[in-house]
């Protein structure tokens, strides 16, 4: 069976098309600049020569027929017909409380998400448009929607719920949700599978760590708690993200600068982070080049960001009373050496034994960074989250 | 030397006197609902009945004429002339980054408490209005100024800096502060005495958790990171504070419960916490009495607030990679057996071992709770703030 994957954002459509008999990816790529005359659709067959493409764009299903063009493409292409693909894998950002798993999607799936909207206004509309986009162009191809927060859905209450008014929760569904749950999702079974052990035996501590970033706890396969809340403000310091923060300051700030909810809310999310620490960038490759020139500023961002990272893993070791495994995963956890080795040399009280040469090593594949002596094994697992989409789609479909 | 101890409230005045010769309390009481017709003056002097007086006390200069009244008072009084008062001490609540110790007052050092009013705005006007009714009173005495954040001024930068845009630490000092500072002070230095082991070798987190409450690691002596933040909202749940949230939360609910500032900060600080989960108290004996007669909210209540507090101790173990004692203080801290059973264990993974019979031990003295094999040492540490103020004064006017 052959599923294409999409993640649609408000002006771009990422997609994956996926030969399930050996789950190979036949082709990816991308269609930027939705809605403006000169969109990118940028279109990478596996065995064949990338090919981008510029034209007008104005909408999500203009740009799915471009993809299924390019998809059947007797240059460019990878399969000879649409028909071929027999199911569609969609990412959803928000799945709410209703979501706990992956599912078809249907009438009544889409009002559901539809009445998300208010949880994820940047996301779930954006998410909408491709499901949309995609029924125009397959009506009789089954849907699929994947959702980032589903994984989540397992944890306790006592973990879920913040200390405020109930009503806020009853009127509003005001908790936490988390984010990238696919990658903690895949990530911790990987690991499990890495390790030849039962996944179930094990407490494991996920660290998703790329532009935005979450850790979770992960206890026999279960997610029991995850940095990110409501929204994917909170948690770890990320690129341009604030992550936690005396909530007190918000309307302090917004008082004092006269701002707005949106101003403050693009404050937090947009200007804040490793950018706003570092003043130079929100990519932890600049910071860590600007430290090691011995800039104060990248430095200090640096090591807020190890810091609070390494506070999570703690808080996170004692949610569970314990931890087996650490799993590095996404573009800062998988490549960057010197910000792994300065939070485990600074955990050594957890029994970890770092092996810098292992740590040091660049790969794509899944390995262990820590020596045989040590008491937890701490990992790096490349993320996958369009294949955890294909297969989901693909279970669900059959 | 005999000093006076003053805690100013914005309606409210406690105090303390000491005779610095023995660390002897003379005299303590309390003068409630100033400004109101109907004021009540509660004296305790040691070894004589308490006495009260129901009077109007219209301002702070009032109250403290009251106090000395009644502290020389041939019947109730435990001095002779107020002239044996050598000096007195003030808490006051926030020290900015200013005062990084207790300070004598002068009229520089009541311009930069004036100036800190900004950030501490229900508490500073308050304590200065306490320090003018003492001046006005003992206009030869001494003053001094005892700060809830002096201590906490060691912090690292990574550990204070909020991941923000830095305009908003250099025009308004948004920072992390933290609160209880007398008190971790005072328990990390018990502590070490207690365990008969030097300050300088130890990595403590003491846990002050009474109606408010904060969690510090203190690492040779001195505090490198603590829960509470610029204000006292950010870190644990408490009686009625939010403690740790999503910030996007805050504008998400002015926004659709179209709240002004003022308003949200009182929905999460005084309508919030074990009081907004429960439904029923912000008052853990009660909520454990919930608890014990199966009640749903005063279950979750309690689980959450035993769940954050359990990760604080797991973060700041992280923090200073390691923990040596942990020492339980303050109202809830000192007398709730089943919480400090709840969290210690569930830290087995730190070594800690649980002796459930001291642990059910009730008593004002500082004591251990673990067994001999315990890897770390679990201590219960009697606050006592009060004396702490009356120790830098007596220091600072010698």
């Amino acid at each position: 069976m052959k599923i294409l994957v999409i993640n649609a954002g408000s002006s771009s459509l990422k997609y994956q098309l996926y030969d399930m008999t050996d789950e190979s990816v036949l082709a990816k790529g991308l269609v930027e600049r939705i809605g403006m005359d000169s969109s990118i659709l940028t279109h990478k067959p596996t065995n064949k020569e990338e090919y981008t493409e510029v034209s007008e764009i104005l909408e999500h299903t203009t740009a799915i027929r471009k993809v299924l063009n390019v998809l059947t493409d007797a240059e460019h292409g990878v399969i000879s017909s649409t028909s071929e693909i027999q199911a569609v894998g969609h990412r959803v950002v928000h799945g709410g409380e209703i979501f706990k798993q992956s599912a078809v999607v249907t009438p009544e799936a889409k009002s559901e998400i539809r009445r998300l909207f208010d949880l994820a206004p940047l996301h779930n509309p954006a998410s909408m448009m491709g499901i949309k986009a995609a029924e125009l162009n397959m009506p009789d191809v089954p849907q699929v929607v994947v959702f980032d927060t589903s994984f989540h859905q397992t944890m306790p209450e006592k973990a879920y719920m913040y200390a405020i008014p109930r009503v806020l929760y009853n009127k509003y569904k005001v908790r936490r949700y988390g984010a990238h749950g696919t990658s903690h999702d895949f990530v911790s079974k990987e690991a499990a599978k890495f390790l030849g052990r039962p996944l179930e035996d094990l407490k494991i501590i996920t660290c998703h760590i790329g532009n935005g970033g979450s850790v979770t706890a992960v206890q026999g396969g279960l997610s029991v708690d995850t940095s990110m809340g409501m929204t994917p403000l909170e948690g770890l310091m990320m690129g341009t993200r604030s992550g936690d923060l005396d909530p007190a300051i918000v309307p302090y700030v917004m008082n004092k600068e006269e701002l707005t909810v949106n101003e403050v809310n693009s404050m937090l999310n947009k200007h804040s982070g490793l950018l706003a620490i570092s003043g130079i960038s929100s990519d932890m490759r600049e910071i860590t080049e600007g430290m090691e020139k011995g800039e104060a500023n990248s430095t200090l961002a640096f090591e807020m960001y190890e810091y609070r990272l390494r506070k999570y893993i703690g808080s996170y070791a004692a949610a569970m009373n314990g931890v087996d495994v650490i799993a590095f995963t996404a573009g800062v956890g998988e490549n960057s050496i010197v910000l792994r080795k300065r939070v485990l040399e600074q955990l050594t009280f957890l029994g970890i034994e770092l092996d810098e040469s292992l740590n040091a090593i660049r790969s794509g594949e899944p390995r262990r960074i820590t020596t045989a002596n040590s008491k937890v094994e701490v990992l790096i697992i490349p993320t996958n989250e369009e294949l955890v989409i294909a297969r989901d789609t693909f279970r669900l479909v059959q």
